[in-house]
């Protein structure tokens, strides 16, 4: 369904529903739509009314649930014009800790750039490129703010911190120290710069519903150096404000031309 | 390193380290261990006086960090004896709400039982089969407690709450209703009468590291039924305390023999 109204500074969205973020012929048939982890339905709270005008961000473990629902809730708030930002902190490979980077990619364990998701026993595969427009203009913003150091990387993202990201300070340690460095050089060798748990179902989540969505995450250790963060608590503060700061940066410069 | 300290009600473990939980040689050579999602670390705490007559319980969603880091503090802090529990909610199928499901096995989204690891690009098998002397002994109790329904049956763990569980409520739905309820159907031949997202890392981490777990979760609704659930937030409150009640009244039984 098209929609006309490209205005983001509207108090009342004027649209019809745009269907483009949800793919489910099923919704439309539902008397009730309730979204259990946000105690939110369709029935009980006006959804249009109470986040119509809401350009989000998120961060958080279960990022699959959160953006089924918040995609879900894109659809019945008439949201449009929306970019997803998923931002935090990560272990980065070769780099300063304090760096920031900005995921062009997001690569399973294998280093491939995609998402598999078992849906009743099929694997299904979903890319997990991110959108480069959006890259090069957060990459800008990193170069008007000139705070902290930004790059462009490959992010992996794995299903577990400690023997998935081959740290040797887990419960359970069946490799060794070689393995994890080889490992971690394979890494950076194919372009991968930082480690996280949340980009690869973001991307493909974002790819699927045409959200256009971007990974900025900070970078509290090398993890050629260790597995364990060393830094103050006062110093982890400031770097964990950094993707927030660029991320800021862009949504006052897109959003806010008066 | 055996330990012959058995009395669970001591105020004051005396045994030495009980390694028999982690089986990571690098910990040893750790000048500190920084526990980074608990906050806690060897050198800033004693572990040891504030954990070491802890017995956990658990259900959360970052299920495998938190059981890493639980079992290197029960190292830390020279637990022993100790079970695990998580006990939380599931969707049932064909079963009335409310019923609790003590799990007999963990299976994946193909009904296999074991738990798939990717560590440095290699993929790791880890059973997922409970102990199954607990699993007799919790319904013995669910029988003495005699308040709601108690099964044994094998729990599907899925890493998708809409797609992975087959719901026609997700942002994204790409089969049918009849795809959905002949999965299901599927599953429940296979044994498989609830659904949940914890018990395959956590039935694989306990088996890894000696600890005897059980998963008891009780059924929130039907699957074969719906995919939303429906009963009162007052009805719903009562159904989250029968796990609690079922393990509560199992640690009484166990530990509180005066």
């Amino acid at each position: 369904m098209a929609c006309s109204n490209k205005d983001p500074c509207r108090k009342e969205p004027t649209c019809p529903p745009n269907c483009s973020y949800v793919s489910n012929p099923y919704l439309e048939t539902m008397e009730e739509d309730v979204l259990y982890h946000f105690d939110l339905g369709t029935k009980t709270h006006n959804l249009h009314a109470m986040f119509g005008d809401v350009k989000h961000g998120m961060g958080i473990p279960s990022i699959s649930i959160m953006l089924h629902e918040l995609i879900k809730l894109l659809y019945h708030a008439k949201c449009t014009d929306v970019i997803a930002f998923r931002i935090g902190t990560s272990g980065g490979i070769g780099l300063h800790p304090g760096t920031v980077v900005i995921s062009k990619v997001s690569v399973d364990a294998c280093f491939q750039p995609h998402f598999e998701q078992n849906v009743m026993g099929t694997i299904k595969l979903y890319s997990t490129e991110l959108n480069e427009g959006l890259v090069q203009e957060l990459l800008t913003c990193s170069k008007e703010t000139n705070q902290f150091d930004t790059i462009i990387g490959t992010t992996l993202c794995t299903s577990d911190f400690y023997e998935g990201q081959a740290r040797l300070d887990g419960a359970f340690c069946n490799y060794t120290y070689e393995d994890k460095m080889k490992y971690l050089k394979r890494a950076y060798d194919a372009g991968v710069r930082n480690i996280e748990m949340e980009s690869s179902i973001f991307a493909a989540m974002c790819n699927r519903s045409g959200l256009p969505g971007a990974v900025v995450c900070v970078t509290l250790l090398d993890r050629l150096q260790g597995d364990q963060i060393e830094s103050s608590h006062e110093v982890l503060a400031e770097y964990q404000e950094r993707p927030q700061k660029l991320v800021g940066c862009y949504i006052k410069k897109k959003f806010c031309k008066m």
